[in-house]
């Protein structure tokens, strides 16, 4: 598959070749047991002390690193925390990895709660709050939405849920969002999820960020007591380096940030609005674009431009066995909507050139679609 | 750390060159989201499909095969399913991976019971089959002891202990076995741990291999649905194929068994008696061999070995905040025992010449050591 245009980088992103190359050291040379106490394993544990210093770095001197496999893991270590008493509140626009946890939870008689979402896919921060109460303890709110792209002021958010209840541990799954848009928490957020593979590490490797004061956090996984006894096992030491190089990498967040808008606008100012409806709006992240070809169907439309070297996603990757988006279903989109979504998706190394090459390719398949049902 | 005789395999090895450039196909070229339904996800997911059809082979037709991050992360799933309700029973000659969430759940008020060891480490048989009651649901048996490279024989374990119990869940932590020791499930194991990174993967790797009629089995980590809803999380697709190419490279179990079988023969032959303690069996994994040098510090040695190009381990790497080792202490070593462990643990790629210079060094530095004290 050379010369491809892959605009799938949501579901996830090819890793950079610098930063895989600059860690195979912890996979040779220096592929020891950071437990083991002769010189290797303690380069091994200095070399994930520094990846944890620079991802820290990221987010304030308050916040901790957790290392973990994934994102996923990240999501349930916090939910399986605190989803133990009193009540729990997060979104309709949830990730799966926060959606079925909590739906777990609300099938086992647990008071677990769902905001409802503004057309963009963003909370509607109005329901969120009618449901935080005093006996809520957790509230997960997604930062970037990954079907859509809306954004969650989730630092506004947190400040408003423990303004009616300081006690609320408030986490965000930031996948998407994070390196992707400029941010710091203010010191409300309690835990934040990231994962490698969104922005240049390999799958397999995620982190927990967790605020200095938060207390209770449970390990999902128990035993030899590693990443200060939050998450054992023994550490992924060459998936957490390609995750540290490739986050020094794409450490200029605004500029890539502003790279990608023109991106978007690119693309939004090509598409043809007589056949597509873009669902994202103007203000979400500039990295993903949600469009539904009315009365199409969207994966036939993928499939032909995958045949001309165009890759583009269908809405979430996650949840390929569901025939409609779970997340647009909620916002409350037709049919006719749900079923032409198309979700293009951008990394820091894509092209105005592939933009614009697969925004006309895009129109024209479209358009031929369109002619051979009519 | 050129020309360093490495010694210390059961905590972690050196990932095999030709496994992971193999793999590197699909973490480049083939970096798709296995969920994905466009042709390069479709790619992702045969691969994964492969990968675990040749891990099944393993262990025969009645066995499937769940990714996970590490053995670990196995372990954890297993436990977690089944301890709530009635007791559990396990072993003082577990991995921490399995000994602290049995811990964890005695700590809770759960039914936890633990069978005491013979003293080569092994379990005492008749003293787990005494725990053994109507209300046993899970029983773990850890296969190869990773500090004494002891033998549990789990098949006729838990052909045992189901006789007394046939609704007892039979799970084994065989990361120290898998490849090592030749094996195949008769039927009545019901879960198995295994990790990439103990046998030429690498780290972030595991799997856990469940009988087709086992039920019940919950997953720790909710979300996508990946691994047939048993491990969400987008698949670690790069490390899955290291650990496959890895597996098949090490397929001839038997042949490298008899092989590390000369190493450990070698070893014992020449290790001086008169300062060492032998403390695993004639019939413990030829892998792992623990040893104490009486009346010295195991650590002390360590680093004296490594000053001359010897990488040898001191017992659990997992467990090194503690002072002495947890499970020779269960057996009923004294302090003078305990100080002086070393454990020496090969890989199918360690040689006889790196064995023959490793032990003539023990003994030189061991006496030196002990010199140096009197």
């Amino acid at each position: 598959m050379n010369n491809v245009i892959y605009l799938d980088n949501a579901a996830t992103t090819k890793p950079l070749n610098s930063a895989v190359k600059r860690a195979e050291q912890y996979l040779f040379a220096d592929f020891y047991n950071p437990s083991a106490k002769y010189h290797g394993g303690i380069t091994a544990k200095n070399a994930i002390k520094n990846a944890r210093s620079l991802i820290e770095k990221q987010f304030g001197i308050n916040y901790e690193v957790i290392f973990t496999s994934c994102g996923s893991e990240s999501d349930n270590t916090a939910i399986f925390s605190y989803l133990k008493r009193g009540n729990a509140v997060t979104t309709l626009g949830e990730h799966s990895a926060v959606y079925e946890p909590f739906t777990h939870f609300k099938n086992n008689g647990y008071d677990a709660r769902f905001a409802s979402l503004n057309e963009d896919g963003s909370v509607n921060v109005e329901n969120l709050l009618s449901l935080v109460d005093n006996n809520t303890v957790f509230v997960s709110v997604v930062h970037v939405n990954n079907e859509t792209g809306a954004i969650n002021d989730i630092n506004d958010i947190a400040k408003r849920v423990k303004a009616k209840n300081p006690r609320v541990i408030f986490h965000s799954d930031g996948v998407q969002a994070f390196l992707k848009v400029p941010f710091k928490p203010n010191g409300l957020i309690d835990l934040y999820s990231i994962s490698a593979h969104k922005v240049g590490g390999f799958k397999g490797v995620g982190a927990l960020i967790k605020h200095k004061n938060v207390k209770n956090l449970k390990p999902l996984i128990l035993g030899g007591g590693q990443e200060n006894a939050l998450r054992s096992g023994t550490e992924n030491v060459y998936g957490i380096k390609t995750f540290e190089y490739a986050v020094e990498e794409r450490q200029c967040v605004l500029k890539n940030y502003e790279n990608a808008l023109e991106l978007k606008n690119a693309f939004l100012n090509n598409i043809n609005l007589s056949i597509f409806k873009v669902i994202s709006s103007n203000n979400s992240s500039p990295y993903v674009i949600s469009i539904s070809a009315l009365g199409l169907r969207g994966e036939v439309l993928q499939h032909m431009l995958e045949e001309n070297g165009v890759i583009v996603g269908t809405g979430s990757a996650c949840s390929s066995k569901h025939p409609h988006s779970r997340i647009l279903t909620a916002i409350g989109y037709d049919k006719k909507v749900l079923d032409g979504v198309l979700r293009i998706s951008f990394s820091p190394e894509t092209t105005m050139q592939e933009v614009l090459t697969a925004v006309q390719l895009i129109n024209e398949k479209a358009l031929q679609l369109k002619k051979a049902i009519l």
